[in-house]
């Protein structure tokens, strides 16, 4: 249960098997941070190409293929006094030919942060607006299978970008694990999102982040599961969104089933008249839908799982 | 400002330019009530052909194509003491070729719903579980454009088989008007549902329904434009899921720039941080995203519009 | 076998439940003509509104819900010396954001079209150009279930605006009968078109057109079916296109199934490794794909049908 | 203008920025072979993992990001007397729940090939039927941009796993060039294939490949072009279809104005009335779609571009 402080040195813009950064071990915990996605740290310099670039991998000891990585999110907060967004809606968020009836330069706008009041806004676009800040993380994953190494601007089963807003500190998650030592890479941090991340960013911005990280031996899990206090959730990343109805669902019904114990009669009448989804990237290749149940519910039905 | 009561004796499975069967003022109320979607009514005697019949249409006096139509559900419940849901989660919902497990007969399952107390449950498939009710109508529209009549499986900019679990007692909805008096419809109550309606049912039931019209004249909008207490919102139907959100987020951009007067950048500004997206119907031949944004946020940047 | 000579005075903008302009027997050949999509008959005049307009309906006694409907196109060919087309391709059918770096008007193009010589170009966009004629109809069906009218915009089970280049002179069409008397709509003539329909438009223009009809009693289909010479196909009309791909293919593994006596596994290996694929309309708000095998493969596999 | 033969000892299941295995110059040819998608080799001994191995990557000196990589297949032909498919049309590819009605077993089927008269068939499924080889690879490609190594189970904008029955021997493709020396892959050959590759396969063999290679300096392009005898052609890879579609078309659209002059208005409006599309996979995470026009049409508009 060791507790490693980390400063990283370089940083990739693909998750793949590259070459561990720390080994770690199952109940570690690890301070590090997160430069912001064009590669500006905390002092917004740029340390590193722009492109999404990644603090990690990390490796944890004694996990192999076929076993789940889990990691907790103890602490996600920025760590300096701006950040930046997109200026306008992505085009394949619009109707086809929409027009938007501006056209921006490519200058990222710049979002003034409150680190002590917890907000930001911006001034010449939404003035007299104070957003409450909700820190989250776009972009996580460890190694892919077969030896791959994909571009963090995309997302599949072993997570990746996937820009939902509900991966704030607090929350667990599971991920499915393809090479020795799981490998976890992270970064992106956001001040705030709108759901879809549809001007292509949330107010990017560094970060300063504490994980946690676990392993559940010989554990095959199919997509990104996590929870938080009241829910259990999977992530489904791919195109069209249907898709990702489909993988998240899925998934949601095989984790009932197997670590639930649920028939599959009252799984499928639980989340006929109870489920619930939340809407990820909508800009990135791959888009992601979030399948989700209350852990209340399950509860009354008196399902538990043993871990 | 009439007060109508209205008791159906005949439905429509198809939203079209059907005869009227009441004639109504801008301003009125009209009490009626609604069969489920097998056709059976508060007693649970099958009046009508399955297959989603609907109320109406009622004839909106002064509306011509070109104006905007305005529904405010100003009660929605249930009136019987039982509803039925399907049994398992539609194979589009899932993996193509996921194996289910299990392989249902076609008959519905029956829910009790304890109208006084407000809650439902399924004693055999989720057995302790009783859920607070909270009902919405499914299936609502004006007649569609060119003449046509179209089947209430289904949906578009007219509104239609949305099933949406946003459309609850106190919202308001506009809808384009294209037919001479509007022609409203609606049906398809549910006592409770999950979202996407992924068993293909809410707990579907008989409705008793109170609801009042308006008319903006000279208005022209593109799709279901609704709000809430909190939020105003617009619905997308289509497919896939992705061109869902390409018309409720254009949608939303065209109400905040023409009825509240932000400018393009301010409008994607708010949205890129601020948008929040719903989940409507993945059964249905059309599927629903809903786009929407909080009212408290237009109020704080001093947004008003004039109706 | 009555020959009937018809001479339309109304056209329907929607494919639907409408009062028939001739009764017909199975056997029987129709002469008719069809004004092009924006209204204009053989002398170009503008003799109905814009919108698709149809030909129709035809009314074939006997034709009952469950039967299948069957029409020959013998003869189709244009009736006047220019059409017109699109100057742009579809925003939808190009990246989104993609910049076509021109901005014509919404004037069309016209086409000078030789009769005589069976060609057809464009002088000023394609100087020096004659393209070969290859004269197809591009909407036609038979009223959808439920007492629908569905505007002839689109495109589903009944047929509609399909838009497929394959749809010839020679060809015969197989659809499903919902209405009594079936209910045979036909218009849109295209002296010729490219794959997709991808400017909105093939070259528009007025047909003459004879078509002959019969019917298979008892016989339910659920897409258009088709043959010609060469392949038998079917059309599978929805979105995305993965759709379209899903209902083709499924209904042509009925059709060997069910009328070839085939065996799943026949069937499944002979399309493996020979079914072919063509694109139908990329435009509509439904689109459109064909799938498709050839008729000398079933021949050789011994596989015959009894109609 | 070297040639050279060249035996692979190992194989690849992702492409990316692997080690090269020979370095050739642009001009050289290079005889080799590939192993069929389970590692299979000319004697049908499994020589490497299983998941579509490639034989490569070579270097072509000179090759940097931002040029575009030039490779004709001279020879393309199986080098033993069997291949293999799969046995059922894939889910993705039929309507969502549809029950094929048998249940192989994973086993591939196997299918005789005769080398000399040309032919395959599967006596089992197919009594009767001798098919003529179509040879063609289904899945090759350069190094992906970002240092990134993806699975051969899936395309891009590299190439990748296209299974496009018109990538056979005499055809020209061009690739964008994003590692040093480009790094060309190449493998799964198929004996023949229907469009989409709907069961998973194509008769999979080993072959015997012959390719030379070629590149043009400073020159950027955005997905894989091709030309063939009589048309060039431009893949699109994605899901859905759709986005194909798009991709595809845009890139066609950008190659016809940029290297053969064309204006935008003459060229939309020839790919308007001309274009053809012809589908490649639908199996695949990534799904592949080609649009192509005919040489001959741009001849007669006196179109050439200088390579």
């Amino acid at each position: 249960m060791a507790h490693h402080e980390f400063t990283p040195d370089h940083y990739h813009t693909s998750i793949g098997w590259h070459e561990p950064v720390l080994y770690i071990a199952p109940g570690d915990s690890v301070a590090t941070n997160t430069v912001d996605a064009r590669g500006q740290d905390r002092r917004g310099e740029k340390v590193t190409e722009r492109g999404n670039p990644m603090t990690g991998p990390f490796y944890v000891k004694g996990a192999e293929a076929g076993d789940t990585f889990v990691v907790r999110f103890d602490k996600l907060y920025p760590n300096r006094d701006w950040g930046w967004t997109g200026k306008r809606i992505a085009s394949n968020v619009l109707d086809p030919g929409f027009e938007a009836g501006f056209q921006p330069d490519d200058e990222p706008l710049r979002w003034p942060v409150d680190l002590k009041a917890g907000t930001t806004g911006q001034p010449d676009t939404l003035p007299g607006l104070q957003l409450p800040l909700c820190p989250m993380v776009g972009c996580f994953g460890v190694a892919p299978p077969r030896g791959q190494a994909i571009s963090t601007a995309t997302s599949s089963t072993y997570g990746g970008n996937m820009d939902y807003r509900g991966f704030v500190e607090g929350v667990t998650v599971y991920l499915p694990v393809e090479a020795p030592g799981a490998l976890f890479f992270l970064g992106d941090g956001h001040a705030i999102q709108g759901d879809g991340e549809i001007v292509g960013t949330g107010v990017d911005i560094s970060f300063d982040v504490t994980f946690s990280v676990d392993l559940i031996k010989d554990k095959r899990i199919g997509w990104p599961r996590a929870e938080n206090e009241t829910h259990i959730l999977v992530a489904g990343n791919a195109r069209p969104l249907d898709q990702c109805v489909e993988h998240a669902t899925s998934e949601l019904v095989r984790w009932l089933e197997e670590d639930y114990g649920l028939s599959a009669q009252t799984a499928h009448s639980l989340l006929g008249q109870c489920v619930e989804y939340d809407m990820g990237n909508v800009f990135d290749p791959a888009y992601t839908m979030v399948c989700k149940i209350e852990k209340a519910l399950l509860e009354q039905l008196g399902a538990k799982r043993d871990y």
